[in-house]
C-alpha cells in the first residue's frame, strides 16, 4: 500500500462532476426486460463507451442478438508496464428493472435527484443502486486515478452487460467466444451490498437461481362463469391448487429431492453470523412484518444466505381490472423463482418442478413452461491473499472491520466468470437494505457513491 | 290469439331498418364497470329515450349516483283502453362487459357488422347478444305493432338499466323508490338463451350469486425476492394456499355450511332434463374440454343449472409482464364468485368465506374484502297460465316445443322484481351457447334477432 491521499483527495474534489455524470447515465431508460426500451439500452451502452474512451480505455460496443455488451481495455499508454502488475476484470450491468407500479414512485424514476431523507442525502432514480450507481463507483475511481497519476493502477478490463435484469441470454455465448478479451487474474463485481450503512462487506456466498414461468390452459377461450362454471375446469383453480402444495406450513419446499446438495452451515460460519449485530425484528419490521416466514429452525440470516427458497414472483389470470367480471378464463400464468445454495442443481430442480405440475394437472388441462437460465450457488475462497487485502483496504476507508457476508440474491455472472474464465470474483458493493432496488423509489445513498469511489481506490491500491 | 300475420309480415319488412338501429346502439361504448366510459353509458340511455319516444312511449332518463335508468311507459294514445288489458314490465340492460383482451377480437368490438360464419349470418359486436341485441327484439316488436295496429298491444312499461355488468348498485334503491312507476302484472326479461339454435326456451330456474374480492397484504412494499425471500412472507403464496383449499378433488366447495339450502332436484325435473338432447361431449368439446369438472355424481346440465359453484374469476400479484422480475410483492388479489341454488343465503356464504380466509391467514398478513351485492337463486311457477301461453306462442314461431330450462347465470334483477315489485318474470331470450357474451368476439345470430322480434309479437299476442 502506498500513500494514496492525493488520489482520494482528488476523488472528493471530483464528486460534483461524478454526480452529474451518473445523473446523465440514470436518465437513460435502459429497461432490458421490455422490448419497448431496446434503443434506450443501446443508448446506455454507447454512453459508457464514450465515457470510458475519455479515461484511457479502448472501449467498444459489442452487439448481440439481445442488448449490447461493452468491453473496455486499458490501453498501453495508460497501463503500468511493470511485468508484475496484475490484471483485473471489472463487471457491472447498465440495464435496470421495470418501474411499475409507476404511481407508487415519489418522482419520475428516470429524472434523478438528490433528496434529503431524515438528514441523509440520497440519489433517487431507477438504477441508482442497481447497478448504474454501483458500477460508476469503479469507473470514477479509474478516472481520478488516471487524472492524478497519469495512468491506471494496473491492467484493467471493464465489462458491462445490458441483460442482467432479463436473464442474460447473450452472456454465456459472449463470454465463451471472447475468453481472450475477458480473461484476467481476478474479477471484481460491484452489485452487492454493505453489511449496514457504516460497515462494508465482501460477499462470499451467493445463492443460485432457477426461474420458471408456468402457463396452465383450461378451456380454449374465456367463458362466462355462470353459463359454464361447474363443468368447465378453471385454470386459476388448478394453478392455485398446485402452487398451494409447493410449500409446507413449516416453510419447506415440497419438490421431491429439492434439498439434495443443501448442506448445513459449517459451525464457524454459523458462529460468525450469529455474532453479527443482525436485528431480525428490525429487518422484518422495516418491511411491515414480524414473524420469519422461512424454514423453521433457521435464523433469518440463514434463511436469506444459506437456505434455498421458492417464491411466486407473479401470478395472473382472468379479470384483474376494477370491479367484477364473471369470467372463467382460458389460462392462468405464474412466475416462480427458486434460490439455490450448496450443490443444488438448477436443471434438476426445473425438471422436478415440471414433473410436480404435470403430476397434479387434470387431464383436461395443458401446461407450458418458460425457463430462465439457472445458476448454481457460489462460495468464494476467503482465505486467499486478494480477499484479505481487499478486506483491509475496505476496513481502512470505513474505519471499521469489513464483514465477509452471504448474499440472498443471485449474481449468475459470478458463476460464469468462474466456469468460463476460471476466475474468482471479489464482490464489493455499497448498496443498503433499504435501497428498494426492484421496487418503486429506488435510491442509492450519496455516501455509498462517494465512499464507494474512495473504497475502490484503496482496494486497487492494496492489490497493485 | 288473433291473426297477427300482418304484424309479423311487417316485422320482416322492417328488419333492415331494425338492424341499422341496433348497429347505432352497439356503437356506443357503454362499458359500465370502467369509470372511463361513464359518458358512453349516458349516451346509450339517451339513445334509448330518443328511440322509444318515437314509438308511443313516454320515455325518460332517470339519473342515479351511478349510470342512469331509462323508464318508458306507453301513453294513453297508444294503449288499448279495455279495462281487461294486462300490463307488462319489460326489463333489459344497455351496458356491456369490458372488451379486454382486445387483441383476441377479430374486429373492433364497437364497430358492428354482419358476418357469415359457416353459412350462418351473425351480428359481431360487444353487446350484440348481452344485452343490446336481446332488448331490441322487444323494442322492435313494439315498434312494428304500433306501426301496423296504430297502438301497442297492451299497457307496457319498459325499464332499462346501465349497471347490470357492474353489480347494479343503483338498482334496488331505484326500484324501491319507484314502485308505482314500475309495478305491472308480470315482468318480461330478454337476457337468457335458447335451448339450441332451433329450439326456444323459457328459463324458469336461475342461480343466485355472491361476488367477493380478496386482497391479502404481506410486506409493506414490494421486495427483492433474493434479498428478502425466505424470511418475508409472500402474499401470493398465502393466497394460492388458501384458494387451493377452497375446492376438493371431487369438485365440492369446502366452505363450512356451503351446501345448506341446496336441495336435490325433484325427480320429474331431473327426468325432463335427462330427456333433453343435451350433448355433454359437444358442450365441453366446443370449448376445448372433455371431462366434467364440477361435483362428481351430477350431469353437466345439473352442474350448470341446479348445483352451486365457486369460481376464481381473476387473480393477480407481483410482476405479470413480459420476462421475469424477481419481486416479492406486497399484495395479492383474487376475485371470486359463487353461483347459488335453492335456499343458499348469499350473506351467510360471504361471511363464511371471510372466516375461511381469516382462519388460514398467517399472523403477519392482513386481508380486506370487497363484496358485490349477492342474490338468491330463483324458481318460477311454470304451471301458471301466462307461462303456458308464452310457451305455446314460442313453439308456434319456432315450429318446435319450447323448453322450460334452467340457467347457470344469475340475473339478480329477477329476484328484485319478485321481492320489491311482487311480480314473477317471464324469461325469454334468444342467445346461444356460442355467443361468447363475456369474451372476445361476442356475436348474436341474425336469426336470434329476426325471429326474436317475431317471437315477442306472438307472445304479446297470446297474453293480450
Amino acid at each position: 500500500m502506498t500513500d494514496i491521499n492525493d488520489v482520494l483527495n482528488q476523488a472528493d474534489q471530483n464528486l460534483p462532476a461524478a454526480i452529474d455524470r451518473l445523473f446523465e447515465f440514470l436518465r437513460i431508460r435502459s429497461i432490458s426486460t421490455d422490448p419497448a426500451f431496446k434503443q434506450d439500452c443501446r443508448d446506455a451502452a454507447d454512453w459508457l463507451v464514450a465515457d470510458l474512451a475519455q479515461i484511457g480505455f479502448d472501449a467498444k460496443r459489442h452487439d448481440t442478438p439481445g442488448h449490447p455488451m461493452v468491453v473496455a481495455s486499458s490501453d498501453t499508454d495508460t497501463t503500468p508496464s511493470s511485468s508484475g502488475s496484475p490484471h483485473f476484470l471489472f463487471y457491472g450491468h447498465y440495464d435496470v428493472q421495470p418501474v411499475d407500479p409507476l404511481e407508487l414512485w415519489s418522482r419520475d424514476p428516470f429524472d434523478p435527484a438528490i433528496e434529503e431523507v431524515a438528514g441523509n442525502k440520497i440519489i433517487r432514480a431507477r438504477g441508482a443502486a442497481d447497478d448504474k450507481g454501483q458500477l460508476m463507483t469503479f469507473v470514477e475511481a479509474c478516472r481520478v486515478w488516471q487524472q492524478v497519476r497519469g495512468q491506471l493502477p494496473c491492467k484493467l478490463t471493464l465489462f458491462f452487460e445490458g441483460e442482467e435484469e432479463s436473464g442474460s441470454p447473450s452472456l454465456i455465448p459472449f463470454m465463451q467466444s471472447r475468453q481472450e478479451l475477458l480473461k484476467a487474474d481476478l474479477a471484481m463485481v460491484c452489485d452487492t451490498g454493505m453489511w449496514n450503512s457504516e460497515t462494508p462487506a465482501i460477499s462470499t456466498m451467493l445463492r443460485g437461481m432457477v426461474g420458471e414461468e408456468i402457463t396452465i390452459t383450461g378451456p380454449s377461450r374465456d367463458l362466462h362463469s355462470g353459463m359454464y362454471g361447474g363443468p368447465c375446469i378453471n385454470p386459476i383453480r388448478v394453478m392455485t391448487k398446485i402452487l398451494g402444495e409447493l410449500q409446507a406450513e413449516d416453510g419447506t419446499v415440497q419438490l421431491p429431492g429439492f434439498y439434495e446438495g443443501v448442506e448445513e452451515l459449517p459451525a464457524n460460519i454459523k458462529d460468525q453470523w450469529a455474532s453479527l449485530d443482525f436485528n431480525e425484528q428490525a429487518f422484518l419490521g422495516d418491511v411491515g412484518l414480524s414473524i420469519p416466514a422461512g424454514e423453521s429452525g433457521y435464523s433469518v440470516l440463514e434463511q436469506i444466505w444459506s437456505r434455498p427458497t421458492c417464491e411466486i414472483n407473479g401470478i395472473s389470470g382472468g379479470y384483474t381490472g376494477e370491479g367484477f367480471k364473471t369470467v372463467l378464463p382460458s389460462i392462468a400464468v405464474a412466475k416462480l423463482s427458486f434460490r439455490l445454495v450448496g450443490n443444488q442443481d438448477p436443471e434438476k430442480i426445473a425438471d422436478t418442478l415440471h414433473q410436480f405440475v404435470e403430476d397434479r394437472l387434470p387431464a383436461d388441462c395443458s401446461v407450458s413452461f418458460k425457463s430462465k437460465d439457472g445458476s448454481k450457488a457460489i462460495v468464494m475462497p476467503v482465505d486467499g491473499e486478494a480477499f484479505q487485502k481487499a478486506q483491509q483496504a475496505l476496513s481502512a476507508e470505513w474505519n471499521t472491520d469489513a464483514v465477509y457476508a452471504g448474499c440472498g440474491g443471485s449474481i449468475p455472472v459470478v458463476g460464469h466468470i468462474k466456469e468460463i474464465l476460471g476466475m474468482d470474483s471479489l464482490l464489493i458493493g455499497f448498496g443498503l437494505d433499504d435501497d428498494a432496488i426492484h421496487s418503486p423509489n429506488e435510491k442509492y445513498d450519496l455516501q455509498s457513491f462517494s465512499k464507494g469511489i474512495r473504497s475502490w481506490i484503496r482496494v486497487l491500491d492494496s492489490l497493485t
